[in-house]
């Protein structure tokens, strides 16, 4: 089951037998390609499983099965976290994940999956697609042979779930903390003793009192992860993830050697999936919050203004620094960081003011 | 160049004479159909005129050409606000506009194209794929023989731009303003004199004094429209368009005419151009605003509370008298406006939330 799973048939002389000159490609037509899809998600989890399995759909409904994607969830093919491994080495042809998983491969993958107060779920495709970090995050890609594609955001997610409340900055001296990726070092330095528990340990650290605190995603698969069961502050939003990103990576050499019609066919099932995703998450997120607070008896709090700040200032550092690693490094933060600065100038003025009234009217 | 254009083209016997028993539908791959598209905009119109031929283009890349897609703009086979009508009467195939353009068929589409305080861009595609809003849609349309699908949005748009400032409510008594749908309805209640000019003529009615105020999008398409010339005063974000949706709708008899693989190719050719219409507006809309402040001296403004309270007192009520026109209308704003009123509180928690804290540490 490790093995390349590409089979190629074709069914010879097809195409001069039949007399289809009139045909852009005929004989791409009679190949029937079969491609393995890995991901770190455990079989049509809320959001993140339910859109690798929508990808794979959808590119053999559109192909008609010339091109036929099959899913295989975290742990069915190679564990979770080794899917660009499997990409990379050939072992699988595309994987969904987001490359928040990969930062330990390279430190430039961090822009692609979100940063702390960087931008949301709609600024991070208008980056990628109109800003230069599409090209940019191919570069990143390109030294482990795959090519990535925008595959969508859960939309801004939760600080997370508190077991105490966190009234100032001194709160977060000695606090035992799941939270992951550049938000975790930002924790660190601001005095959090930060712990990355894997998401299947983290009701029981909870529980047991072994973390005081810990994010998840959202109101959505928090709910359904039951972490309101073990903890009564849910602090909403995360600082450090406004809105992160996901990915769909094809190796490389396999992305070749596929006509321009799948070639399409991949590259556009990959957005319009992006689309959904994004949806899904939102629509499923605003009718999650209601019940937590009102059958749940959730207590949400926002972050104290003194910890934003600091929060902030400690993000800069460590952006600064992540900026000057190397070359590439230095490029992608200075394409992302104006353009976030400009995106936050805009936002404030536009969506943020636009929610402002609507909340105004409606009863926020 | 009215008539119709498909054509199909069939290479007799094809399949058979292959021996391609093992694919899945060898006749289809064997036809050649021809789509004709209409829209109201201009060729190339940035953010709307682009998107469609997006649409057209990649219909055509992905199918390889077994469905080919000609756009037409807006005047150059039917005139821009006859593009429903050719549709509808199989003179075109399909078409790229917003629904708002329609409404004088049924009031029903108003809330698929966006209403006063509604849902923003992100959570308009949120309803409609997951809170029953396709579902709606499609009644709606299918007595004029249209099945429509998502194509994205331009995220909130500007309220316009105002010669004189709106300090109060009062302000708006006489105000000769060109404003389009259901917010010139409630201006006018207000006592605004609402003029609804051609897109064309406004730079001229602006400079000439015949109109006191006028909305056009955003950022981005104001800017290229010169209106920054005519007006000192921006005023963002508008309370009528929070994130009005575009959409592709296709005649239903041709589309039930497709096989199963260029149907899904239709359908998410439509949803990836939804995702990449949203970042294509935002990018632009980000980086223009920027241009019109630190080098045309435009003055931002918002509307002030009294003026926002009076205009949701008044959208209420126009919704109230919307929602009692008939039963489809009845249904659709009983799933639409519970879900706008649990979108605007998890908005409140989290995206504004979100901007707001960005704003702090960035600057706003």
């Amino acid at each position: 089951m490790l093995g390349r799973r590409q089979i190629i048939t074709r069914a010879s002389g097809a195409a001069a037998a039949a007399g289809t000159a009139a045909l852009a490609a005929p004989a791409i037509a009679q190949e029937r390609i079969e491609w393995t899809m890995v991901t770190p998600w455990p079989r049509n989890a809320p959001g993140v499983g339910v859109n690798a399995q929508r990808v794979a759909d959808r590119i053999t409904e559109m192909s008609d099965g010339r091109l036929t994607v099959t899913l295989y969830a975290g742990g069915e093919l190679v564990p979770p976290f080794e899917a660009f491994d499997a990409v990379q080495q050939g072992n699988a042809d595309v994987l969904h994940a987001s490359p928040y998983y990969w930062v330990g491969k390279s430190t430039t993958f961090h822009p692609f999956a979100g940063v702390p107060f960087g931008l949301n779920a709609v600024e991070l495709p208008s980056w990628l697609y109109y800003g230069g970090g599409q090209e940019l995050w191919e570069e990143a890609y390109a030294p482990f042979g795959l090519r990535p594609f925008y595959a969508g955001s859960s939309g801004v997610q939760a600080a997370g779930w508190f077991r105490r409340e966190i009234t100032s900055l001194d709160d977060l001296q000695g606090l035992k903390i799941r939270i992951a990726g550049l938000g975790g070092e930002v924790m660190t330095r601001l005095g959090a003793a930060v712990t990355l528990i894997p998401p299947g340990e983290i009701f029981a650290a909870m529980q047991s009192g072994a973390v005081d605190a810990a994010e998840w995603v959202g109101p959505w698969n928090d709910l359904a992860f039951g972490l309101h069961e073990v903890a009564d502050y849910y602090y909403l939003p995360a600082f450090h993830e406004p809105g992160p990103g996901l990915e769909v990576s094809v190796n490389e050499a396999r992305f070749q050697e596929l006509p321009g019609d799948l070639q399409a066919i991949v590259r556009y099932a990959a957005s319009s999936v992006a689309n959904e995703t994004l949806a899904d998450f939102t629509y499923h997120n605003i009718v999650s919050l209601d019940p937590l607070v009102e059958e749940h008896g959730v207590e949400v709090r926002t972050l104290p203004d003194d910890v934003v700040d600091a929060l902030g200032r400690v993000t800069m550092e460590v952006l600064d620094e992540e900026a000057a690693r190397d070359d590439l490094s230095g490029r992608i933060y200075q394409s992302y960081r104006p353009f976030v600065a400009q995106a936050a100038r805009y936002a404030d003025r536009m969506e943020r003011a636009s929610l402002s009234q609507r909340a105004r009217v409606l009863g926020g």
